[in-house]
């Protein structure tokens, strides 16, 4: 593994659980969530995927791709897709098992719905819990909670 | 298949073959790559994964992650991640085994290079071979060609 992977190393492997989302323009829902994180041979980024599904008839509904890449004095840049036709940067930090996020960048294809922020906080508790939670400004309303999800280390690799 | 996937059904499967790179401020370069497009039971977009290796030693070179979303009258979104830093919209059309794609939105982390410009050509030549060429702005230069690669279908899933 890369030398500049080590703040994030924690993360690793395959992750799985369920989370929550609101929104005031959609019901709530709930989901099971996979995500998997994975370096590639001698880069500085980890590989991630992720994807959820419902919990009555696990059909498939979000699904997020892309890279993060630490950077020195604590930093994170993180480059995401989204099916939904939004790209993202996020750039933040990463201290212990702490990670602070915020959308610096958004790009939305021709018939994307609005989004204008979104920040994304993610925390270690022990060594196998990762916990989230994911704030969204969209379809004109202010940045608010929208996202929390617990999920468990299920692969180390 | 969901059925709006129609126009790129052709791309489903596994892609590997072999491209060539060249810029004015990089040394020219082949390279071997792998492309993997899939589908998502009930989605109207295809997921996108792409890796390239050196052709010496095999040691990872770039790689892209994203979404490939047809919408109506031929045109085409894609939403595309790079461990460079960069994000990106690309917007065209499809026609026949045509796909031209602009980057209609460029992200970029604090530390990326800078890029300012992307066009993308696919063409499908008979059934099984996939040829693309890229043409990139990047580094203070303007739209030129970047790449060219010829790739082979090796598996239809």
């Amino acid at each position: 593994m890369h030398p500049d992977l080590e703040p994030i190393a924690f993360l690793v492997g395959t992750w799985r659980g369920e989370g929550r989302g609101v929104y005031p323009t959609i019901a709530s829902f709930e989901y099971g969530e996979e995500i998997r994180f994975a370096a590639v041979p001698g880069k500085p980024f980890l590989s991630y995927q992720q994807r959820t599904w419902a919990l009555d008839d696990q059909r498939p509904l979000h699904a997020e791709t892309g890279y993060w890449r630490p950077k020195p004095d604590g930093r994170l840049e993180v480059v995401l897709a989204h099916p939904t036709g939004v790209s993202e940067i996020e750039e933040g930090s990463v201290s212990g098992g702490v990670i602070d996020l915020t959308a610096t960048s958004i790009g939305l294809t021709a018939t994307a719905k609005e989004v204008t922020g979104l920040t994304r906080r993610l925390e270690l508790v022990g060594d196998d819990v990762l916990r989230y939670e994911v704030q969204l400004a969209a379809a004109g309303q202010p940045l608010q909670g929208h996202l929390t999800a617990e999920l468990r280390r299920v692969d180390e690799a």
